[in-house]
């Protein structure tokens, strides 16, 4: 039964102090909120996520890092540098989906912290003063969003949008800051910091399994994919199963069917990192002897730049466009969600490739499908990526691996990264 | 607002006393179980049902017709012929889906009435005994099964099925038995009569819109399909919508669609009368930005012809296995109902088309797509069935309607039909 957490993470192979102290901070960290199966839930801003925040302030203060919050409740450890005017920043996130793993998320803080007690240990001082983020509330499980902390970081997040929250058991917004030991001013105020950040770093894990299929530790992320959301509705004419001959039916499932099944050519006509997919379909009247009337679709198209972007979304429309041409469907189409990509410098990721050089990796570039706090970052400042390898793609499920290892490759990566900045 | 029934009944043009006898018993039997919105409410075995019943006996026995019920509550009203070693029959039903129309069964028991009626006053003696029939709870919405009554008739329905039975409001078959006044053992010994039918004819509203596209109030039915429902579930990989690259998906929604797109041609290729329809479909984890893993639907595919519908239940699961063919994808294809296609001789047909061209009709071939009473007793003795014009096509909805001037047409050429025999 080696695919559970406990029994794998004891057979782990650890080579140094480093891997060792790794490996603990994630037994230390899985220990919070860990569930039945040995999966992880640390919803934002419950008692868990703060527990685990809180361990992590431990560690910062223990290698002499000054430790900040700010009014979303974000964690700011910072190790000094040679120059105060600017700072480097690195983190991610430790709220989980309810029953998630143990990787996601807690592999960019954990990293972000080990380059700092590396530095701490060797008696180095980065250019610029060093700063390891945690950001509350990444997956969104609480309010049905996602980058909650990262977003009133960059004071992205409205009076408007936090009014709508509701959370699982029905608490809003005010209730659960209020629980969180936080209130709404000072949430809405986290805006932050004052100093300019030079660059934004996150380690992350995939989440999928390019670099397992191409049999590497890590990759450099190329961009991070905006999502977009398009409804799509076929509207022809319900009818008796039996009665009704083929010719001349007005069946909206039939045209849905067409539009679904060649949707992936659309994608791929757009770029290489272009994706869409149908991931949910609803049906009417919806009788197994009915000639569906009406078929709903939302179609999430994604790609790492504007414009790709927008000629996906424009694709999407033509595509649903096009496929009832002819016939007596008709379709209505409507962009309901556009979240911009965040591009990833040229120079950034030359300056990311020499370090994996330096490190004797090769350097592959994947585009990042899913969003991550970086991408609330980007929006204003320079950002940098890492994937790590997962373990059979697996994510958002106990079965989420990344073996200590790997994630040392982000550590040395990402350290000669900033050191040779 | 002429689209509600009782604005249309008003504005009917009748032409001689026999329509306006048909259009007064409509109406009267269209106020038993009016709904709010001038639908009809009768469901199989309720008081509506039966008072429906009961004026129809009233009506037979106001001719001289001798009345018989049998233990699933059919009755049957015997006009005598010249012989009576063999009967006629003629019927339908009175019940009606929960928000159903005033035609659908109504048309078979009021021309079957007419006929004996206008016997009546001509003083008129068909060859054999003419019998009226009224059978039972058709449609099924009591027990969600269907033909109740005509397949009790036919000795068809096992103690098995019935205890299966609930019906909406978790009542089981004795309990609904003993309200309406019956009991288990009569009702599994409905089967009769003891005497040869010589022919059963439906007239039927045809439920679909060919017969008003052709301009044409009334078609012969050229047979009546079997439903087939095969189970098709795809089986692929679910994914993250944004991590995962379009390249190596297997997507189960994709080539589901595949599948559901490129079946009416599958269908077409069989025959003419063959058609296969996708109602409902499941996706699952049915996650907007997840893509589907599994994805399960059911193919309602009918043929009037027995090898046809063979050559169908063959070609639908081809298509399926053809369809994941060079992919990821697995399928599983299940049959998991058939019933039998009633074929209708050729020779009856050729008489049916004899009445139309003596009543001046050009003589129009449908299949029945949908399951009618007739298709019990099909099973076992010839039947004939017409179709009747419907406006627009619509049926099981209050909207359903049909001109009594056409009803009356297919009076015409039935009792030509068994005049001539």
């Amino acid at each position: 039964m080696t695919r559970y957490f406990l029994d794998r993470m004891k057979a782990e192979q650890l080579e140094d102090a480093s891997g060792h102290r790794l490996h603990e901070q994630f037994m230390t960290i899985a220990e919070i909120g860990m569930t039945k199966n040995q999966g992880s839930r640390r919803m934002g801003y419950s008692k868990e996520e703060e527990a685990a925040k809180q361990q992590v302030i431990k560690w910062m203060e223990e290698i002499g890092m000054t430790v900040r919050r700010d009014g979303a409740g974000n964690v700011f450890g910072r190790y000094p540098g040679q120059n105060d005017s600017k700072v480097f920043m690195a983190g991610s996130h430790l709220d989980t989906v309810p029953d998630g793993g143990h990787f996601d998320g807690v592999a960019g803080v954990l990293t972000a912290l080990e380059i700092a007690t590396l530095w701490h240990e060797a008696g180095y001082k980065p250019k610029y003063s060093y700063e390891v983020a945690v950001f509350s509330d990444e997956e969104g499980s609480r309010f049905n969003s996602g980058l909650t902390g990262s977003r009133a970081f960059m004071g992205m997040l409205t009076e408007g949008e936090v009014d709508k929250y509701k959370d699982p058991s029905g608490q809003d917004f005010d209730a659960v800051m209020d629980a969180a030991g936080l209130d709404r001013t000072h949430f809405l105020d986290a805006e932050g910091p004052d100093y300019p950040i030079e660059m934004y770093a996150e380690v992350h894990i995939e989440q999928a399994r390019q670099l397992e299929e191409k049999n590497l530790p890590l990759g450099i992320v190329s961009g991070i994919a905006g999502a977009t959301r398009t409804s799509v509705v076929f509207h022809g004419e319900a009818g008796h199963a039996g009665s009704t001959p083929m010719p001349g039916r007005q069946d909206a499932l039939v045209k849905a069917s067409e539009f679904i099944s060649t949707l992936p050519q659309v994608a791929q006509g757009i770029s290489e990192t272009a994706v869409a997919t149908v991931g949910k379909i609803n049906v009417e009247p919806g009788g197994v002897n009915v000639i569906p009337g009406e078929v709903s679709l939302v179609v999430d198209a994604r790609d790492i730049d504007v414009e790709l972007q927008s000629a996906l979304i424009d694709a999407v429309r033509n595509h649903a466009e096009r496929t009832v041409e002819g016939s007596n469907v008709t379709v209505d189409v409507d962009l309901t969600t556009r979240i911009m990509p965040i591009p990833i410098q040229p120079e950034v990721i030359e300056k990311m490739e020499q370090s994996f050089e330096r490190k004797g990796l090769s350097p592959v570039h994947l585009p990042s499908g899913a969003g991550h706090d970086a991408m609330a970052i980007g929006t204003r400042h320079p950002i940098t990526m890492l994937f790590v390898r997962s373990i059979a793609g697996i994510s958002h499920n106990p079965a989420e691996f990344t073996h200590i290892a790997d994630i040392q490759q982000g550590v040395r990566v990402l350290q000669d990264f900033f050191e040779n900045y």
